[in-house]
């Protein structure tokens, strides 16, 4: 179903209209819809949930072509490059020769501990496609047409997905307050939008590490974070290796992918930090600008003279670019090379539209260390380099903790605001207590549904593998999950327009007893579902009027239907008839109403 | 081990003595410990876990008798009445016939849907004893004493438990502000504290259902859940049979254990709300209280004009007692007999120091219904209650929602503390969202963090399968487990003293790679040490400086210890070195540390 006319809500809409292939009062569940907008290669995808009472509600998609039975899709081969056109119209980039492949790019050693990891073309038949970069002198960056006033095809995209004009999110992304991450090598992309006036994004880690998995394995978990509403993918391969899913030539994600160059830069000199070079970093974020990522995890605020600011720390510097980058500071007594060279990469970054995601490499890595020196000495530096991005038109989020106890959280967000002109505070969490490792996903869902209401505008899942071991399948769900509960709780405590309305979508249908709409409109439906027939598996129990816990005649929710039939008809009669009998009652004390059976 | 000396601090305590059974540098896990009082028969139970470094760990333990070897424990018997003696000695009570048994005890039919569900007798061979009661005149609950400022054996029991004075455990009672609900029926519990200025409490919710579910799987469950932290356990079994787990007779837990007594009551008639009476339900009172029911549930706050208010509701009332109470109401079209005999209750209730736990029956059951008119209606009645019953001495706390989004989460809590005196908040997480359920533990988690942050005294957990299904031994870990997280995380969050120490000494463990420690100071070891294994499953990588996650030679703490071995030796020394550098490096711009090789 294409719906022409109507925008999609922010989060959720309800509406009387029956789907085209739908019947009222039949379970349907759910099927992939589009929204168009002005022009007809402009199409929003929306998840379009059908409800038994012939109603339908309306949910933002993040699972891209891959849930659309009209897309062929191959997890080996990349998505239809919907937005190359936009790109190409707006003629200030050219596609250039490239960066010639080198035999380090894979590492030093060519050879993963499990052999092969990055054989990328065996593993990918994919196209051949020219990078893209802008033509010299022209500023191409989103920020750039937002600053000259232009609403380009990607910020009405975004403005469909989040029900506001689209002048809101040219607004928003000309003051700094939102980032709209789309590579111009990246034409896969469905573009999505990050800033605190838009819903709350969460970002899924995917990667493989030194020690176990495959790229191939990383692919499907990313495939499936998608699935379960991950806004945002970041490949963060810690280890062996760290080449991104390539734009057009492996399986590209519809969602904004993000990198930290870092990681491929320190394979290239074997792992020893200290052979690291500004030439050399410099090169890996050309090749991964070229490949398409659309942000990059950049650590220039680890400076050196905040290094010692971390000795007394409970547990020292637990980002691993943090590390590296203090480890090369020491080993030579020197100034970061990224802080030094920092213009230098705003002009490479803002060539290809990269947006930077400072990292916050001296974030707390337990309770004890939360908001110290070092973390907000860092911030400070975080928010100067912000500033040097803006002027190169380079759209900037900034990273934030980490480990922070609830008392704490506030200031943190507060802070990052004040100190980086409202730029995107996106975070780990944060994780607040320690104590529950396996459960982390929990201990940082908390802090990350306050900091998210406060205003974080992205969150970083974190799954319950955390601090213990690499996640599989069934842990991304999970994190993604928990996530995207955090996400929805802050997006309902903002009052963003629209959210409410999936939460009164599901209440309704619990109250009503459509057990299958609850289950349709579940953030897992497949998950509740189970639940639910783990006790009362009969298909009759899907249409009852109870439940397992309370058993057909306790049941609260029956007992309040019984009372609004006795005491009027529809809902509007019981409430216009039990306020009258209030009414009467208040006038007259305690005994103003007739008992019945006397 | 018994520690006579020391008091065992609130949350945890480290300590460099290695205990008796120990030996430094070697894993052995953890074990129970005793902490004795100012006489012998005062013993407060602790979990000891033993580090690898020597040092060890003492936490808050929940877990009763049924950890402790030396103790021989069956689920079908009752535990050890330690706390008899106290209450004999206090002169203020007596024994009695107590009320005899009735064939409707069990509900009008007898049997259950699964046949024989309350066949008591058979299922745990008990020993008889004779119920107690206050003597005429004598106002006997720990309420009472705080006032006449005596300081009970209880009490000082909690104040060993939560590292403070006992007279701050007299002064909180006293002044309402605490309770410690300790039936004179149930000598078998471990005294433990509810209240803001102590730590957080986790009430699990167990008992068995008109459709499914036995009595001795809930006592397996409940067991389960002391296990793993619940510090309260309420047994709530919603239909078909409503009995506690009595006093002597059966499967007695060390927790406190609360009851609804209006659900037994209900059975008594057969289910009919209508043929409720007075009779009935102080009749139930009283057996439940001689079964050694430490506080119970009244739904005393649904009052007849307050029925009107939930009509135009989302939901209208989720509340099982709330809805009861409410059909009665209506039906009679009378004022509540709860609250109309709520006086004749509180003496009731005070001859056997029950508490009151006052029950929230008009709580919203969506976000759209959270803190309306209907709510705090019932909330301000809560209020006038909570002073009727200090009259009487009987200890009070009051129950909270529900389904609150987060912004209106804080309202919650000051109202309640404003008009109801300070008494104890006690609330059902609050959920922040509907729209995820099978992850209800999570949606609520967040709240009840919250809440509990700000001055909630005690949780009631939930389960992943709540809305949806019965949980299972499972479902009752994953709630527990969720919740002591929420807990703990409030704890910090209020600075709650040696709170911290618990995180603090797992970080230290992290940082220092002693993996077994950190799994034998999580608060789930057993699935900690399984998710690392499942990664890396041999022997070595528990020794090992590096995990699954960024392989051995790009582990950020690995890097912070090479830093700190480069530039220093101890902690103490690199701080010193570094800080000194940092120095030099302010003082002569950025060039001042010589490169190394140079």
């Amino acid at each position: 179903m294409t719906n022409k006319d109507a925008r999609t809500p922010a989060s959720a809409q309800t509406s009387d209209e029956v789907s085209a292939d739908g019947e009222a009062g039949k379970s349907i569940g759910w099927h992939k819809a589009y929204v168009e907008g002005t022009r007809s290669d402009l199409r929003v995808p929306v998840r379009q949930v059908h409800l038994t009472n012939g109603r339908s509600v309306t949910l933002y998609d993040t699972s891209g072509p891959y849930t659309d039975p009209l897309v062929e899709t191959d997890v080996r081969r990349g998505l239809p490059p919907l937005r190359e056109n936009w790109v190409i119209a707006r003629g200030d980039t050219e596609e250039y020769a490239g960066r010639p492949v080198r035999p380090e790019d894979d590492g030093i050693k060519h050879t993963s501990p499990r052999g092969g990891l990055r054989n990328l073309d065996a593993v990918f038949p994919g196209r051949p496609r020219l990078p893209r970069r802008g033509r010299d002198g022209q500023a191409v960056t989103q920020l750039a047409y937002a600053r000259r006033g232009e609403i380009t095809p990607e910020m009405e995209y975004v403005a469909i997905r989040e029900n506001v004009e689209p002048e809101v999110v040219r607004e928003e992304i000309a003051a700094g307050r939102a980032v709209l991450p789309a590579n111009v090598n990246h034409p896969e992309i469905e573009p999505m939008i990050i800033g605190k006036r838009f819903l709350v994004k969460v970002n899924a880690n995917i990667g493989n590490s030194a020690v176990t998995s495959s790229i191939e394995e990383e692919v499907e978990k990313m495939t499936w974070a998608t699935r379960w509403g991950a806004t945002r993918s970041w490949t963060c391969p810690p280890a062996a290796t760290s080449t991104p899913p390539a734009s057009g030539c492996c399986a590209t994600p519809p969602v904004p992918i993000g990198t930290v160059p870092l990681y491929q830069a320190l394979e290239k000199v074997d792992g020893r930090a200290e052979e690291l070079t500004w030439e050399i970093y410099k090169d890996t974020v050309i090749e991964q600008a070229e490949q398409g990522v659309d942000y990059m995890t950049v650590h220039a605020g680890v400076r050196l003279p905040y290094v010692p600011l971390t000795a007394n720390r409970k547990t020292g510097i637990v980002s691993r670019g943090g590390s590296i980058m203090a480890a090369w500071c020491l080993a030579h007594h020197k100034e970061s090379f990224l802080y030094e060279n920092f213009e230098e990469l705003c002009e490479i970054l803002a060539a290809y539209d990269v947006t930077y995601s400072l990292g916050d490499g001296l974030r707390p890595g337990s309770i004890a260390d939360a908001n110290d020196e070092a973390q907000f000495a860092e911030l400070r530096t975080l928010g100067e380099l912000n500033r040097i991005a803006k002027r190169f038109h380079v759209q900037t989020m900034i990273e934030g903790p980490g480990h922070v106890p609830m008392h704490k959280i506030k200031e943190n967000i507060d802070l990052q605001q004040e100190i980086c002109d409202e730029a995107p505070f996106y975070t780990l969490g944060p994780l607040t207590t320690d104590v529950a490792p396996a459960y982390d996903h929990i201990t940082s869902g908390i802090g990350a549904a306050m900091i998210a209401w406060w205003g974080t505008a992205m969150l970083c899942y974190v799954t319950p593998k955390e601090h213990l071991g690499l996640p599989n399948r069934d842990d991304v769900k999970t994190g993604v999950i928990t996530y995207k509960i955090a996400a929805h709780a802050a997006d309902l405590a903002k009052g963003h327009p629209g959210a409410q309305e999936w939460d009164d979508a599901l209440s309704d249908a619990r109250f009503e007893f459509r057990w299958e709409d609850q289950f349709n409109l579940a953030l897992d439906p497949d998950t509740a579902r189970e639940f639910h027939d783990e006790t009362l598996p009969a298909e009759p129990a899907k249409t009852a009027h109870f439940c397992s816990m309370c058993g057909p005649k306790f049941c609260s929710m029956k007992i309040s239907h019984d009372i609004r039939r006795e005491h009027g008809g529809s809902r509007a009669e019981v409430e216009e008839g039990m306020a009258q009998k209030s009414k009467e009652f208040a006038a007259a004390g305690n005994r103003v109403y007739l008992p019945i059976a006397d």
